[in-house]
Protein backbone atom coordinates (compact mmCIF):
# COMPACT_ATOMS: atom_id res chain seq x y z
CA UNK A 1 0.00 0.00 0.00
CA UNK A 2 1.83 3.40 -1.05
CA UNK A 3 1.15 6.52 1.01
CA UNK A 4 -0.04 9.12 -1.45
CA UNK A 5 -0.49 12.86 -1.44
CA UNK A 6 -2.53 14.69 1.52
CA UNK A 7 -6.26 15.39 0.81
CA UNK A 8 -7.52 17.05 3.78
CA UNK A 9 -6.00 17.67 7.46
CA UNK A 10 -7.75 18.21 10.50
CA UNK A 11 -7.26 19.14 13.90
CA UNK A 12 -6.25 16.30 15.23
CA UNK A 13 -5.58 13.82 11.59
CA UNK A 14 -4.33 13.99 8.33
CA UNK A 15 -6.06 12.10 5.22
CA UNK A 16 -3.82 10.43 2.51
CA UNK A 17 -4.54 8.88 -0.78
CA UNK A 18 -3.50 5.52 -1.59
CA UNK A 19 -2.88 3.24 -4.41
CA UNK A 20 -6.21 2.12 -4.01
CA UNK A 21 -9.13 4.22 -4.73
CA UNK A 22 -11.35 3.20 -2.32
CA UNK A 23 -8.96 3.21 0.57
CA UNK A 24 -7.15 5.75 2.57
CA UNK A 25 -4.73 6.15 5.27
CA UNK A 26 -5.39 8.52 8.21
CA UNK A 27 -2.20 9.98 10.22
CA UNK A 28 -3.26 10.98 13.96
CA UNK A 29 -1.16 13.87 14.85
CA UNK A 30 -0.33 15.08 18.43
CA UNK A 31 -2.38 17.86 18.70
CA UNK A 32 -4.76 18.57 21.05
CA UNK A 33 -7.57 21.43 20.26
CA UNK A 34 -10.52 22.23 22.70
CA UNK A 35 -13.00 25.27 22.18
CA UNK A 36 -13.41 25.47 17.95
CA UNK A 37 -9.35 25.10 18.41
CA UNK A 38 -9.09 28.03 20.56
CA UNK A 39 -7.11 26.25 23.31
CA UNK A 40 -4.38 24.20 21.27
CA UNK A 41 -1.54 22.19 22.92
CA UNK A 42 0.87 19.36 21.03
CA UNK A 43 1.16 16.21 23.53
CA UNK A 44 3.81 14.09 22.27
CA UNK A 45 2.10 10.26 22.76
CA UNK A 46 -1.30 11.54 22.06
CA UNK A 47 -1.45 10.72 18.11
CA UNK A 48 -0.59 7.44 18.78
CA UNK A 49 -2.89 6.64 21.57
CA UNK A 50 -6.17 7.48 19.63
CA UNK A 51 -4.62 5.85 16.69
CA UNK A 52 -4.11 2.42 18.78
CA UNK A 53 -7.06 2.91 20.97
CA UNK A 54 -9.61 4.02 17.57
CA UNK A 55 -8.29 1.09 16.32
CA UNK A 56 -8.83 -1.49 18.97
CA UNK A 57 -12.49 -0.24 19.32
CA UNK A 58 -13.73 -0.26 15.63
CA UNK A 59 -12.32 -3.92 15.67
CA UNK A 60 -14.53 -4.22 19.01
CA UNK A 61 -17.45 -2.94 17.03
CA UNK A 62 -17.21 -5.18 14.44
CA UNK A 63 -17.49 -8.32 16.61
CA UNK A 64 -21.17 -6.11 17.93
CA UNK A 65 -21.87 -6.62 14.30
CA UNK A 66 -21.16 -3.02 13.86
CA UNK A 67 -19.78 -1.64 11.05
CA UNK A 68 -17.14 0.99 9.97
CA UNK A 69 -14.96 2.57 7.42
CA UNK A 70 -11.87 0.64 9.60
CA UNK A 71 -9.67 -1.33 7.66
CA UNK A 72 -6.31 -2.14 10.00
CA UNK A 73 -4.00 -0.58 11.67
CA UNK A 74 -0.52 -0.30 9.66
CA UNK A 75 1.76 1.33 12.19
CA UNK A 76 1.92 3.15 15.82
CA UNK A 77 0.26 6.46 14.24
CA UNK A 78 -1.38 5.60 11.15
CA UNK A 79 -4.76 3.09 9.90
CA UNK A 80 -6.29 2.47 6.48
CA UNK A 81 -10.09 3.15 6.31
CA UNK A 82 -12.13 3.03 3.20
CA UNK A 83 -12.74 5.95 1.04
CA UNK A 84 -16.34 7.71 2.50
CA UNK A 85 -17.70 10.88 1.65
CA UNK A 86 -17.94 12.69 5.14
CA UNK A 87 -22.24 13.60 6.19
CA UNK A 88 -21.53 17.32 7.70
CA UNK A 89 -22.42 16.32 11.11
CA UNK A 90 -21.36 15.60 14.38
CA UNK A 91 -23.31 13.41 15.95
CA UNK A 92 -23.36 13.16 19.64
CA UNK A 93 -24.95 10.27 21.91
CA UNK A 94 -25.26 11.05 25.81
CA UNK A 95 -25.98 9.01 28.51
CA UNK A 96 -25.61 11.48 30.94
CA UNK A 97 -25.39 15.20 31.45
CA UNK A 98 -22.43 16.53 30.89
CA UNK A 99 -19.96 19.51 29.24
CA UNK A 100 -22.41 22.07 26.48
CA UNK A 101 -25.92 20.03 27.24
CA UNK A 102 -25.27 20.45 31.35
CA UNK A 103 -24.67 24.19 30.76
CA UNK A 104 -27.24 25.06 28.06
CA UNK A 105 -30.44 23.13 29.88
CA UNK A 106 -29.14 24.07 33.17
CA UNK A 107 -29.29 20.22 33.82
CA UNK A 108 -26.57 19.17 37.16
CA UNK A 109 -23.50 17.22 35.15
CA UNK A 110 -23.74 13.87 36.49
CA UNK A 111 -27.73 13.48 35.80
CA UNK A 112 -28.21 10.02 34.20
CA UNK A 113 -31.07 10.14 31.50
CA UNK A 114 -33.45 7.50 31.54
CA UNK A 115 -32.57 7.13 28.00
CA UNK A 116 -29.88 8.15 25.50
CA UNK A 117 -30.31 11.00 23.41
CA UNK A 118 -29.04 11.87 20.39
CA UNK A 119 -27.78 15.11 18.58
CA UNK A 120 -26.78 16.79 15.60
CA UNK A 121 -24.33 19.47 15.11
CA UNK A 122 -23.46 21.40 11.79
CA UNK A 123 -19.98 20.32 11.17
CA UNK A 124 -18.99 23.85 10.55
CA UNK A 125 -16.18 25.52 12.41
CA UNK A 126 -17.03 29.36 10.94
CA UNK A 127 -20.54 29.28 12.09
CA UNK A 128 -18.94 27.08 15.63
CA UNK A 129 -21.00 23.71 15.10
CA UNK A 130 -24.28 24.69 15.91
CA UNK A 131 -27.32 22.59 17.22
CA UNK A 132 -29.54 21.28 14.43
CA UNK A 133 -32.51 19.87 14.56
CA UNK A 134 -34.15 17.50 12.08
CA UNK A 135 -35.90 20.41 10.01
CA UNK A 136 -32.66 22.17 10.20
CA UNK A 137 -31.16 19.40 8.53
CA UNK A 138 -33.48 19.10 5.30
CA UNK A 139 -32.92 22.79 5.25
CA UNK A 140 -29.63 22.86 4.51
CA UNK A 141 -29.95 19.58 2.28
CA UNK A 142 -27.63 18.17 4.54
CA UNK A 143 -29.24 14.53 4.61
CA UNK A 144 -33.30 13.05 4.02
CA UNK A 145 -34.98 12.25 6.63
CA UNK A 146 -34.92 8.16 6.16
CA UNK A 147 -30.90 9.06 6.32
CA UNK A 148 -31.28 10.86 9.78
CA UNK A 149 -33.51 7.98 11.31
CA UNK A 150 -30.87 5.53 9.74
CA UNK A 151 -27.83 7.70 11.71
CA UNK A 152 -29.75 7.84 14.58
CA UNK A 153 -30.55 4.50 14.35
CA UNK A 154 -26.85 3.53 14.17
CA UNK A 155 -25.74 6.09 16.99
CA UNK A 156 -27.85 4.26 19.32
CA UNK A 157 -26.88 0.63 18.51
CA UNK A 158 -23.25 2.11 18.86
CA UNK A 159 -23.73 3.73 22.00
CA UNK A 160 -25.02 -0.14 23.27
CA UNK A 161 -21.85 -1.50 22.17
CA UNK A 162 -19.79 0.91 23.74
CA UNK A 163 -21.12 1.14 26.69
CA UNK A 164 -20.66 -2.35 27.81
CA UNK A 165 -16.77 -2.24 25.70
CA UNK A 166 -16.51 0.30 28.54
CA UNK A 167 -18.17 -1.13 31.29
CA UNK A 168 -15.96 -4.27 30.96
CA UNK A 169 -13.07 -1.53 31.63
CA UNK A 170 -14.57 -0.29 34.86
CA UNK A 171 -15.23 2.89 32.67
CA UNK A 172 -19.06 4.65 32.43
CA UNK A 173 -19.72 6.01 28.68
CA UNK A 174 -20.81 9.65 29.50
CA UNK A 175 -20.79 11.05 25.87
CA UNK A 176 -19.30 10.60 22.34
CA UNK A 177 -19.51 12.40 18.93
CA UNK A 178 -19.08 10.11 16.29
CA UNK A 179 -18.96 10.87 12.22
CA UNK A 180 -20.55 8.88 9.13
CA UNK A 181 -19.38 8.82 6.21
CA UNK A 182 -21.48 7.35 2.56
CA UNK A 183 -19.40 4.85 0.51
CA UNK A 184 -19.70 4.73 -3.45
CA UNK A 185 -22.99 2.71 -3.26
CA UNK A 186 -24.72 5.00 -0.80
CA UNK A 187 -24.43 3.23 2.09
CA UNK A 188 -23.95 4.98 5.75
CA UNK A 189 -20.81 3.92 7.04
CA UNK A 190 -19.21 4.72 11.04
CA UNK A 191 -16.57 6.93 10.02
CA UNK A 192 -13.78 9.13 11.80
CA UNK A 193 -12.57 8.22 15.04
CA UNK A 194 -13.59 6.89 18.56
CA UNK A 195 -11.16 8.02 21.28
CA UNK A 196 -10.83 9.65 24.54
CA UNK A 197 -10.73 12.89 22.10
CA UNK A 198 -14.65 12.25 21.05
CA UNK A 199 -15.86 10.29 24.34
CA UNK A 200 -16.01 11.24 27.83
CA UNK A 201 -14.88 8.36 30.03
CA UNK A 202 -15.47 8.56 33.62
CA UNK A 203 -13.80 5.49 35.92
CA UNK A 204 -16.45 4.33 37.20
CA UNK A 205 -17.28 4.89 41.47
CA UNK A 206 -13.84 7.55 41.49
CA UNK A 207 -15.85 9.73 38.53
CA UNK A 208 -12.00 10.49 37.44
CA UNK A 209 -12.15 12.32 33.95
CA UNK A 210 -9.83 9.66 31.35
CA UNK A 211 -10.56 11.90 28.42
CA UNK A 212 -10.49 15.16 26.50
CA UNK A 213 -11.91 16.80 29.50
CA UNK A 214 -8.46 16.47 31.37
CA UNK A 215 -7.02 18.67 28.46
CA UNK A 216 -10.01 21.24 28.59
CA UNK A 217 -10.38 22.23 31.96
CA UNK A 218 -6.55 21.53 33.27
CA UNK A 219 -6.97 18.24 35.48
CA UNK A 220 -4.14 16.72 34.86
CA UNK A 221 -1.86 14.46 32.20
CA UNK A 222 -3.80 14.18 29.50
CA UNK A 223 -1.54 11.53 27.98
CA UNK A 224 -1.23 9.56 31.53
CA UNK A 225 -5.20 9.24 30.99
CA UNK A 226 -4.87 8.31 27.22
CA UNK A 227 -2.57 5.46 28.24
CA UNK A 228 -4.63 4.56 31.08
CA UNK A 229 -7.15 3.39 28.60
CA UNK A 230 -5.73 1.87 26.24
CA UNK A 231 -4.08 -0.38 29.15
CA UNK A 232 -7.53 -0.99 29.91
CA UNK A 233 -8.28 -1.98 26.27
CA UNK A 234 -5.77 -4.48 26.72
CA UNK A 235 -2.88 -2.19 25.50
CA UNK A 236 0.55 -3.45 23.51
CA UNK A 237 -0.26 -7.32 23.93
CA UNK A 238 -3.77 -7.36 22.00
CA UNK A 239 -2.40 -5.53 18.60
CA UNK B 1 -66.26 40.89 35.20
CA UNK B 2 -64.01 41.74 38.13
CA UNK B 3 -60.50 42.21 37.23
CA UNK B 4 -58.61 40.51 40.29
CA UNK B 5 -54.82 39.93 41.67
CA UNK B 6 -51.87 40.11 39.61
CA UNK B 7 -51.07 36.93 38.54
CA UNK B 8 -47.88 37.04 36.87
CA UNK B 9 -46.36 39.67 35.06
CA UNK B 10 -44.03 39.31 32.22
CA UNK B 11 -41.71 41.87 29.71
CA UNK B 12 -44.82 43.03 27.79
CA UNK B 13 -48.14 42.09 29.78
CA UNK B 14 -49.57 41.33 32.90
CA UNK B 15 -52.13 38.61 33.50
CA UNK B 16 -54.83 39.32 36.52
CA UNK B 17 -57.53 36.60 37.97
CA UNK B 18 -60.82 37.50 37.23
CA UNK B 19 -63.83 36.62 39.06
CA UNK B 20 -64.18 33.57 37.01
CA UNK B 21 -61.96 30.46 38.05
CA UNK B 22 -61.39 28.99 34.40
CA UNK B 23 -60.74 33.45 33.19
CA UNK B 24 -57.98 35.63 33.42
CA UNK B 25 -57.24 39.20 32.10
CA UNK B 26 -54.12 40.55 30.24
CA UNK B 27 -53.06 43.98 30.35
CA UNK B 28 -50.80 45.13 27.64
CA UNK B 29 -47.93 46.69 28.78
CA UNK B 30 -46.21 49.98 26.50
CA UNK B 31 -42.68 48.19 27.14
CA UNK B 32 -40.34 47.13 24.18
CA UNK B 33 -37.64 44.52 25.11
CA UNK B 34 -35.04 42.69 22.74
CA UNK B 35 -31.85 40.66 23.44
CA UNK B 36 -33.19 38.97 26.03
CA UNK B 37 -33.57 42.26 27.67
CA UNK B 38 -30.95 43.70 27.23
CA UNK B 39 -32.41 46.41 25.02
CA UNK B 40 -35.64 48.14 26.94
CA UNK B 41 -37.81 50.72 25.91
CA UNK B 42 -41.48 52.77 26.97
CA UNK B 43 -42.85 53.49 23.65
CA UNK B 44 -46.46 54.70 24.34
CA UNK B 45 -49.06 53.05 22.01
CA UNK B 46 -47.39 50.10 21.94
CA UNK B 47 -49.36 48.05 24.52
CA UNK B 48 -52.95 49.03 22.79
CA UNK B 49 -51.23 48.44 19.66
CA UNK B 50 -50.49 44.65 20.22
CA UNK B 51 -53.53 44.47 22.08
CA UNK B 52 -55.91 45.20 19.05
CA UNK B 53 -53.71 43.35 16.65
CA UNK B 54 -53.82 40.41 18.72
CA UNK B 55 -57.01 40.63 19.86
CA UNK B 56 -58.36 41.12 15.55
CA UNK B 57 -55.75 38.02 14.87
CA UNK B 58 -56.92 35.44 17.42
CA UNK B 59 -60.60 36.17 15.91
CA UNK B 60 -59.68 35.89 12.36
CA UNK B 61 -57.91 32.68 13.27
CA UNK B 62 -60.89 31.17 14.71
CA UNK B 63 -62.94 32.24 11.18
CA UNK B 64 -59.81 29.61 9.97
CA UNK B 65 -61.29 26.94 12.53
CA UNK B 66 -58.08 27.52 14.67
CA UNK B 67 -59.23 28.06 18.07
CA UNK B 68 -57.08 30.11 20.59
CA UNK B 69 -57.31 31.06 24.17
CA UNK B 70 -59.13 33.88 23.18
CA UNK B 71 -62.15 35.03 24.43
CA UNK B 72 -62.26 38.58 23.96
CA UNK B 73 -61.49 42.33 23.70
CA UNK B 74 -62.37 43.93 27.14
CA UNK B 75 -60.90 47.57 26.31
CA UNK B 76 -57.78 49.21 24.58
CA UNK B 77 -55.09 47.22 26.71
CA UNK B 78 -56.79 44.53 27.59
CA UNK B 79 -58.08 40.96 26.51
CA UNK B 80 -60.26 38.04 28.35
CA UNK B 81 -58.85 34.84 27.63
CA UNK B 82 -59.42 31.57 29.03
CA UNK B 83 -57.19 30.36 32.03
CA UNK B 84 -54.27 27.77 30.62
CA UNK B 85 -51.01 26.31 31.85
CA UNK B 86 -48.48 27.36 29.90
CA UNK B 87 -46.21 24.44 27.88
CA UNK B 88 -42.72 26.74 28.67
CA UNK B 89 -41.60 26.43 24.62
CA UNK B 90 -41.04 29.11 22.37
CA UNK B 91 -42.50 27.79 19.16
CA UNK B 92 -41.02 29.20 15.76
CA UNK B 93 -42.16 28.59 12.54
CA UNK B 94 -40.37 30.03 9.82
CA UNK B 95 -40.84 30.30 6.22
CA UNK B 96 -38.05 32.84 4.89
CA UNK B 97 -34.62 32.54 6.74
CA UNK B 98 -34.03 35.64 8.81
CA UNK B 99 -32.60 36.98 12.38
CA UNK B 100 -30.92 34.27 14.56
CA UNK B 101 -31.66 31.32 12.59
CA UNK B 102 -29.93 33.10 9.30
CA UNK B 103 -26.51 33.88 11.53
CA UNK B 104 -26.36 30.59 13.22
CA UNK B 105 -27.12 28.73 10.51
CA UNK B 106 -24.69 30.80 7.54
CA UNK B 107 -27.87 31.22 5.52
CA UNK B 108 -28.78 34.37 3.61
CA UNK B 109 -31.06 36.77 4.84
CA UNK B 110 -34.14 36.72 2.59
CA UNK B 111 -34.16 32.84 1.47
CA UNK B 112 -36.87 31.39 1.06
CA UNK B 113 -37.45 27.58 2.27
CA UNK B 114 -39.22 25.05 0.29
CA UNK B 115 -41.50 24.35 3.42
CA UNK B 116 -41.93 26.01 6.60
CA UNK B 117 -40.19 24.74 9.47
CA UNK B 118 -40.87 24.50 13.12
CA UNK B 119 -38.21 24.97 16.51
CA UNK B 120 -38.75 24.66 19.55
CA UNK B 121 -36.79 27.45 22.16
CA UNK B 122 -36.58 26.77 26.14
CA UNK B 123 -38.88 29.41 27.52
CA UNK B 124 -36.13 29.98 30.29
CA UNK B 125 -35.08 33.64 30.34
CA UNK B 126 -31.95 32.55 32.84
CA UNK B 127 -30.71 30.35 30.39
CA UNK B 128 -31.27 32.42 27.08
CA UNK B 129 -33.94 30.85 26.00
CA UNK B 130 -32.08 27.73 23.97
CA UNK B 131 -32.99 25.94 20.95
CA UNK B 132 -33.62 22.54 21.71
CA UNK B 133 -34.70 19.18 19.90
CA UNK B 134 -37.61 16.88 20.40
CA UNK B 135 -35.20 14.83 22.16
CA UNK B 136 -34.63 17.75 24.92
CA UNK B 137 -37.94 18.11 25.24
CA UNK B 138 -38.76 14.70 26.22
CA UNK B 139 -35.03 14.70 28.47
CA UNK B 140 -36.63 17.90 30.24
CA UNK B 141 -40.16 16.79 30.83
CA UNK B 142 -41.49 19.48 28.97
CA UNK B 143 -44.06 17.24 26.55
CA UNK B 144 -44.41 14.20 25.72
CA UNK B 145 -44.05 12.58 22.20
CA UNK B 146 -47.59 13.01 21.14
CA UNK B 147 -48.26 16.55 22.49
CA UNK B 148 -44.89 17.80 20.37
CA UNK B 149 -46.38 16.33 17.29
CA UNK B 150 -49.63 17.74 18.10
CA UNK B 151 -47.79 21.59 18.89
CA UNK B 152 -45.85 20.70 15.76
CA UNK B 153 -49.29 19.82 13.76
CA UNK B 154 -50.70 23.52 15.22
CA UNK B 155 -47.96 25.47 14.25
CA UNK B 156 -47.68 24.61 10.68
CA UNK B 157 -51.89 24.83 10.69
CA UNK B 158 -51.39 28.39 12.12
CA UNK B 159 -48.84 29.46 9.86
CA UNK B 160 -51.15 28.58 6.48
CA UNK B 161 -53.47 30.61 7.96
CA UNK B 162 -51.66 33.37 8.98
CA UNK B 163 -49.76 33.83 5.65
CA UNK B 164 -53.04 33.90 3.78
CA UNK B 165 -54.35 37.20 6.44
CA UNK B 166 -51.42 38.75 5.80
CA UNK B 167 -51.28 38.24 2.31
CA UNK B 168 -54.29 40.11 1.82
CA UNK B 169 -52.75 42.64 3.51
CA UNK B 170 -50.08 42.82 1.31
CA UNK B 171 -47.29 41.57 3.99
CA UNK B 172 -44.64 38.60 4.00
CA UNK B 173 -45.10 36.48 7.21
CA UNK B 174 -41.56 35.53 7.27
CA UNK B 175 -41.71 34.14 11.11
CA UNK B 176 -43.46 34.20 14.06
CA UNK B 177 -43.19 32.85 17.57
CA UNK B 178 -46.11 31.10 19.52
CA UNK B 179 -47.21 29.97 23.12
CA UNK B 180 -49.56 27.15 24.05
CA UNK B 181 -50.74 26.08 26.97
CA UNK B 182 -53.12 23.30 28.76
CA UNK B 183 -56.51 23.82 29.63
CA UNK B 184 -57.94 22.08 32.91
CA UNK B 185 -59.01 18.85 30.32
CA UNK B 186 -55.03 18.98 29.19
CA UNK B 187 -56.05 19.89 25.73
CA UNK B 188 -53.29 22.13 24.25
CA UNK B 189 -54.57 25.51 22.87
CA UNK B 190 -52.97 28.33 21.35
CA UNK B 191 -52.03 31.15 23.77
CA UNK B 192 -49.76 34.30 24.30
CA UNK B 193 -50.42 36.73 21.50
CA UNK B 194 -49.59 37.34 17.99
CA UNK B 195 -48.37 40.52 17.32
CA UNK B 196 -45.83 42.06 15.85
CA UNK B 197 -43.76 41.64 18.45
CA UNK B 198 -44.12 37.95 17.85
CA UNK B 199 -43.90 37.81 14.10
CA UNK B 200 -41.35 39.04 11.37
CA UNK B 201 -43.77 41.02 8.97
CA UNK B 202 -42.06 41.95 5.60
CA UNK B 203 -44.28 44.78 3.32
CA UNK B 204 -44.41 43.03 0.22
CA UNK B 205 -42.17 44.01 -2.89
CA UNK B 206 -40.56 46.36 -0.78
CA UNK B 207 -39.38 44.11 2.01
CA UNK B 208 -39.94 47.10 4.39
CA UNK B 209 -40.06 46.30 8.35
CA UNK B 210 -43.59 45.84 9.82
CA UNK B 211 -42.15 44.52 13.42
CA UNK B 212 -39.64 44.31 16.34
CA UNK B 213 -36.61 44.31 14.27
CA UNK B 214 -37.77 47.97 13.72
CA UNK B 215 -36.76 48.50 17.60
CA UNK B 216 -34.14 45.71 17.35
CA UNK B 217 -32.30 47.15 14.62
CA UNK B 218 -33.41 50.97 14.75
CA UNK B 219 -34.93 50.74 11.73
CA UNK B 220 -37.34 54.03 12.53
CA UNK B 221 -40.25 54.40 14.89
CA UNK B 222 -41.88 51.09 15.76
CA UNK B 223 -45.41 52.35 16.74
CA UNK B 224 -45.73 53.86 13.46
CA UNK B 225 -44.91 50.30 11.61
CA UNK B 226 -47.78 48.69 14.19
CA UNK B 227 -49.98 51.72 13.07
CA UNK B 228 -49.87 50.41 9.79
CA UNK B 229 -50.63 46.75 10.18
CA UNK B 230 -52.96 47.62 12.21
CA UNK B 231 -54.77 49.65 9.87
CA UNK B 232 -54.30 46.81 7.16
CA UNK B 233 -55.83 44.56 9.48
CA UNK B 234 -58.77 46.55 9.26
CA UNK B 235 -57.89 49.48 12.69
CA UNK B 236 -60.66 51.08 14.04
CA UNK B 237 -64.14 50.59 12.48
CA UNK B 238 -63.33 46.79 12.73
CA UNK B 239 -63.96 46.43 16.40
Amino acid sequence: MEKGSLLYEGKAKRIYATDQEDVVLISYKDSATAFNGEKKAELAGKGRLNNEISSRIFLKLKEHNIPSHFIEQLSEHEQLVKHVTIIPLEVVTRNVAAGSLAKRLGLEEGQVFDQPIVEFYFKDDQLGDPLLTEDHIQLLNIASKEEVAEIKKQALAINEALRSLFAEMEIDLIDFKVEFGKDKKGIILLADEISPDTCRLWEKNTNRKLDKDVFRRDLGNLVEAYEEVFNRLGGKQHV
